[in-house]
Order: C-alpha cells, then sequence, then structure tokens
C-alpha cells in the first residue's frame, strides 16, 4: 500500500510515473491539468545540452564508470542555487505576494510592487527573472504558459509571474523579463503542486537529462575529451592555476 | 532542438515525461506499449519505504537542509550493485541467452540451460531470482507482465526470464523465482529500450522516491531520530564499534 | 611544482600530509606552530562513532561496495550547515568582532557584546556555542587550546572566543559555553589559516573518518543492520511512514 | 576512548594527523617509518591540478556554492577504478605475488612471472604499471622509494614491485615502468598498511587537493570558464552532441 493505493493493483499500469511523483509527493491523485503541467515543467528543464552539471557527470564517468550512480549523483550535486535553486526560490516569492493580496486584501499589482520592493532593498536579486542572454522571454515560458491554460489549470500564480513582471521596470529600474525558472513555479503551484517541493521539479528532470548524457558517454565517450580542453584553454589564456603543470596522474 | 524534436513546438505540452526521457535515451519516440512498459518499471521501484538509501538521504537533508540535491545523491549513491544493479544484470543474462538462440539456433530452454550453468560455473549469482522475503514470485513481477502483454509489447524477453526460471532448479539445485529485478528488463528489452541504459531506470525512479521522503523530512523530520536508533541498537546488542562511545559532535 | 616547490624533490619525503594541506590552501609553509594546531584541529573531529553521516556512509558501502569513493562521497554530503558548518559561521563572528575592535576602536568585550547583540536582534544562533549534552565546556575545547598555547601560536581568536563567552548571559540571558565548533576557528585563525577555508578542516578531518569507517564495515558489515534498526524503531514507535510495509526492494 | 587512546589526552595535541588516521585504521599507533611513508604517499597524490575530477568539483561549487561539501563529494566521485582505483589493484597484484612466494616456496620473479601471466591470459591490465605520458619511471616513484628506504620500512613490496616490473617484458612483449599507482601499495604495504584500506589513500589525498582547489575557486572562479571551454571545444570540433545548441538554463 502506498498513498493509500495497493501498488500492484492500483499503480503499476494504471498511472504514469509522472502521476505516481505527484501522488506520492501529495498523497492524492493528479487531475489531468496537474498531470499536463507536471509534465510539461519536467520535459522543459531535463536536457539542455552539455551544461557545467552534465559536463561533470560525464568526467566523472570517465573516470568511475563501475558506478553510474556515481556520475549521476555528480551532476545532481551541481543542481544548487544559482543554476536550478532558482524555481524553488520564485515560487516563495509568488507565495509571498499571494499571501499579503489575502491578508492585507491589497490588489495584486500592488502587492507585487511591495514585496518586490522589499527584495530591492534587501538587495536580494528577483529569482526567476532576467535571462543572461534572451531579452524577450525564454520560449519555454510561452510553452509552459500554453500548456497550463489548455489544460485548464489553475492561473492565479501565473497572473502573479506576470504582475511581477509588470512592476520589474518602476522598482528595479530596468526590464526583466520572465525566465524559465518563474514559469515553473507559476503553472505548477497553480495545479496545487507543494511550494516546498517545488525543489524536486528541476532535479528529478535533470536525474533523466543525465541518466541519458551518461548513455551517450557510455558509447561516445567525451568526459576526459571535454576535460583536456577545457584545462588547455585555461592555459591558452595565461590563466594557470597552481600546480597546474602535470595534466593526469 | 534536441533529437530532431523542437523542444516548444513538439515536448513541451506533447509528451510525458516518459516519453521524453524514452525520447533522450533512444532517439526516437516511444510507442505506446514502449511508453505503458517504461511507466509501469518506473513506478514499480520508485518507492519502497525506509530503505537504507532513503535513511541515508533523510540523514543527510536532516545535517545539511542547504542542499536539497546533496541529500538526493546520497541517496542515490547506494543505488548500486547489491541493491538496484540487479536490473542491468539481468538483462545481460537475457541478451547473451538470446545472442545464443540467434547464433548458435539452440531452442530457448537450451540457451538458457547452458548460459545459467556458466553462472554457476562461474560462482556467480543469477541476477533477478530469488528474493530474502518471498517464495513466490514478487507480485510486483506479474503486474508488470501483465502490463507488458496488454499493451502489446514484445513478449521475447519475458518468455527467455521465464526460461531462465524453468532451469534454475535443474542446475542451481534450488528453486529461485524471478524477482522485480528480472521483470524490469524483461518487459523493457522487449520494448526497445536499450541493454546499456538499464541501469538508469531504477536511478531515475528512486529519483522522484527520494525526492518525496525528503519533502516529508521537510515537513516531519526522522533524519535524526533514525540515527540514533539504528545506533543505539548496535549498542544494545554489543556491537560497539571503536569510537562508538561519543554519539553526536 | 606545487606552490613553488618541486614535489618531488621538497614535498614528498619533506613535508607531513598536514604541512602539504597548510601549503595548498595558503601559498606559504607551515610554522611549527600552525602544523601543531592544524594536525590538533583535524584529530580533534576526525572520528565521532556512529554519527549519521557515517551511518550514511555505511548504509552506502553495503549497498554499492564497488564504489568506495561513493560512501565517502555519501558520508561527506551531511558535513553540512546543521553538523559540521558551525566552525566556518564561528570563524566569521570572530571575524567580525576583530574587524570591529580595529575598525571602531573599541575594547574587546564590548566589540563582541555589539555583535553578539546583532546575532540575537537577527535571530541568529550563536555559532560554536552551546551543547546538547555538555553544560561545560565539550573537553575537546581544552585540549585545543593547550596545543595552541603550548606550541605559541596566536592567541588572538582565543582571546576574542572567550569574551564571546563572557558576554552570552547578558545578551543571550543563558550561559553557553564554547564546544569544539568555536574552537577550531579560535585557534587556526590565530594560527593565519585562511578564514574562509575553514570549511575545508572539518570536511578533511571527517574523509578520514569516513574512511576509517568504511575500512571497518568491509571486514565487519552493519551497514543493513544499522538500517533495520532504524526503521523497526519507527514502526515500534507508531511512526509509519508511508509506504513503509516492504523493506527491502 | 578511540581504540585504546584518550582523546584529548592522548591524541590532540600529541599525534599528527596521519598518525591519526594509521591509527583509526590499524588500531595501533604508527611507527616513525610508517608514518614517513605515509606522509609521503598522500603528499604524492593530493595534488595534480585540473584534472577532470577537480574540474566536475569546480564547476559543482560555481553553480552550488551552499554546499562545498557537495562540491567536495562531486569530485571524490571520479576517484573510481580508472583513475585512482589503480593502487588498489596493484596492492592486491603484490599480495597474491607475496603469498605465492609463501605458499609455493617459489622465488620472487618465478611468483611474479607466473601471476603476471595469469592476469594476461585473463586479458587483465597490469595496474600500477605503464604511463599515458612518461617512459621512463614517473619522477614520484623514485622520491617513494628513498622515503621508504630512508624511514626503513619494510622493502619486500618494494622488491615485488620491481620484480613485476622486470618480469613485464618477458611476458607482455612491452617495456612498463612502475608509476605512482605501483609505488603506493609497494611502500604502504611495507608498512604494515592494510591492503583493504589502499583505497582509502587517494581519496583522503584527494579530498585534500580538492578543499585547496575549491578555496581557490571562491576567490578565483574559474568553474564556469571551464566548462563554455569545454563545450566551446566540442563544438570546434563538430562532436555536438544532441540538445547542445543551448548552453545554460
Amino acid at each position: 500500500m502506498v498513498r493509500g493505493l495497493d501498488l500492484c493493483q492500483d499503480a503499476i499500469g494504471k498511472l504514469s510515473f509522472t502521476d505516481y511523483f505527484y501522488l506520492l509527493l501529495t498523497g492524492h491523485q493528479a487531475t489531468p491539468a496537474a498531470r499536463a503541467v507536471l509534465d510539461a515543467t519536467l520535459v522543459a528543464i531535463a536536457e539542455h545540452g552539455l551544461v557545467p552539471s552534465v559536463q561533470a557527470a560525464r568526467m566523472t564517468y570517465a573516470a568511475a564508470p563501475e558506478a553510474v550512480q556515481g556520475a549521476v549523483a555528480a551532476g545532481l550535486l551541481g543542481c544548487g542555487s544559482v543554476i536550478l535553486g532558482a524555481a524553488q526560490q520564485a515560487g516563495e516569492l509568488f507565495d509571498a505576494i499571494e499571501r499579503r493580496t489575502q491578508e492585507q486584501s491589497e490588489e495584486l499589482d500592488r502587492a507585487a510592487h511591495v514585496v518586490v520592493a522589499e527584495y530591492r532593498t534587501a538587495k536580494r536579486a528577483i529569482p526567476g527573472y532576467g535571462h543572461p542572454l534572451h531579452k524577450a522571454r525564454d520560449p519555454r515560458v510561452e510553452a509552459l504558459f500554453k500548456t497550463s491554460r489548455e489544460a485548464g489549470a489553475g492561473q492565479r500564480y501565473v497572473d502573479i509571474a506576470e504582475a511581477v513582471e509588470r512592476v520589474i521596470p518602476a522598482v528595479m529600474g530596468k526590464d526583466l523579463r520572465l525566465n524559465v525558472s518563474a514559469a515553473i513555479p507559476a503553472v505548477l503551484l497553480g495545479a496545487d503542486f507543494p511550494l516546498k517541493a517545488l525543489r524536486g521539479v528541476p532535479i528529478l528532470a535533470r536525474s533523466a537529462g543525465l541518466i541519458a548524457h551518461l548513455f551517450e558517454e557510455m558509447n561516445h565517450s567525451i568526459g576526459f575529451a571535454l576535460s583536456y580542453q577545457a584545462a588547455r584553454n585555461v592555459e591558452y589564456q595565461g590563466e594557470v592555476p597552481a600546480g597546474f603543470r602535470e595534466q593526469r596522474s
């Protein structure tokens, strides 16, 4: 029995993996809207090319092929505050705004303005807004919002996310667009996904992406080549760290 | 573009997470049968109560709550050869039998007998057979086989798995039933899941289970209590490891 | 060449491991006082019995014996903010007090009072003070301070640490004694050990302790027994987490 | 009490970290020869520039700076069979030869010849011999052997290691010189270091090296730059992995 269901009668062959993940976290079954939104967020961030955590995983596998689980773990250890933690933080921002609208009976844009201004005063970045490359919204944002609308999921946190985007120019003095780290909690919180579990979504998604990269690494190893190229370029550019002379044990 | 699909047009909102995992691994889209079988295997092994890897993850989170990813990684590090590696190894056993039937034109039971006898000669355990608790087949086996049949997935590796079960008594001198670690490759290989990627299925499944346990740990911490109980019992039973006197830093 | 030394001529056979660690971190050779103090801190916290991180490592090794490095890694992942992070945080507290005495020309107890009061206002615990079991100072504190004095290491940060202990009753309304997490930065900062590298001392020390536990685990496995006892007791006490029924895959 | 010593009276301030590590592993105190040899091996392999495991650790820290322990763990996960496991395996080779000389009363070179030939027959590489770059012996080998001789440590396993080097050309048909992975067990086994604990020596040594790199990373971050250079070069060479288009989330 898991969460009131019989594993063999009610879950295996009946629930999708995404349904089951939702069930394990929340204790109740996913609605079609919740399933659609959770699948969409997991798909949106599972794979992103040779990002640092993937490189770390592939180098680890090349050095320790006896332990695939160690290479996946090495990759997940890079799913931290800088790269994938923003989804959780953006969810907390939206939650603070939502609570303020309820507790203070403030209108949404007013509450968003106040909370964003508090972040600015505390010199905190606005998590989930702005992107190093894109000036427009990341196209994954629109794909996630469209999925949420069409599935009939709650739109309250999408509205909050867009309110934050609207008030940012006035508060921060620059235009920062919603990125995928804000879109994820915007659609998931509207599907009754628990706030504190948001952190798990990028971790699960990246587990899948890492496993796929490691399968590729088994068949076509680039782990050591990546490392060689990375270090060679450090040398070329004159940034030679101490002890850099010898390259490999 | 990922594997020939446009992420935002063709994947987000269109593919389930399971579909996408299959696509990343194989480069082609899952058939309905492949999706059904892969979902079923992931559901079957995602959650198994307070197994050692879950305890390790919960203790790690209690001690280092700043890094959820570290606690998930600690749990995955225990998904090794003893606990979850058998699915991969059982797949290799089935693959060896299948290749033998093709290369030697042997009948299935004959090929199974020869390969199982080779394992016995090499003093290797038969991966995926036998269970510390159940004498009958683990009920998850039947649930997986039923899902595979009803979805119309290939049954060749289910047949091989059952042939192994049939020949074991004669070769090994005891009756060992198919367990879930043999059922997983039996159904997945029939759905064109790649042999070398089998190792990734329990890892992804347990990532989901670990995240759910850590969400529970955030809300109701038992990590240190588990550790206290574990160590107290060691003391009670007289197995006091060196340096055991002081309990906590 | 490492940090200006020839590895084979000047380091191997000439420097102790502790000397070399100090050299790698600071770029200059350890004085006898620095060596004595760094050795003492590493010895003080390397081993502490079956603490949670050791249990996590032993369970991980039992499940994945193909990868000792994975079991050490699992143990280190529990060396986080709650258990071993306090040494770094206490060092930052002492550094803030020291800077205040210099920048504001305040006397030590005055500066300590102000900074501790700031922690209280911010509702932050005073890192390195108080102990769940000992009301008196942990005996390791005195051993570390004695080593530092006898080696002739700088005593400034020991003085600061004791000033904090003196002002705590007035500011916090209770008596909290210096524990080992405060003693470590107190003696290391006086030996010119870099503030930001303090975090590495418990990590290196515990690596040694974990390796010793895993060697013991290889010879006398208790990993699964610990896990069984931990979970059994949860059951006994009625705290049965979801999905707890089945015990092992 | 740890291994019969009082931690505060007999260990802190009395034993070096290396002494204490030896004590934890063996249960008895290191002789001066054992200490010298263990220090030398730890120093020899602690730091080796921007090797893959260091890159993995620095990328992990850049992405997840909230958890130094996670970055150290990520680096250690790459200390596997390919890179640092050979010291353990070479120790097992030497042990097999030594047991053969005793059990079969064979002369050393004869026993070495037989055991190396068994490796060849089983198509196993000779662990600890040969080097991708050096044709001569790695200079660290001579430094370790010199330390061992001058400290008065047992030379039996050095003799065995050199016997293996002598018989390799006749058995393997090529000249492979002793590398540092063979020198480590050669000197440690002569100092009564336990065979099964050899695996811990590179792990502890690299922990120190990783901590030093991460301290450098805190002060001068190259983690993301390494990753960028590594991936850029993959692109330049036409080896574009699937999904490589977008670079960072």
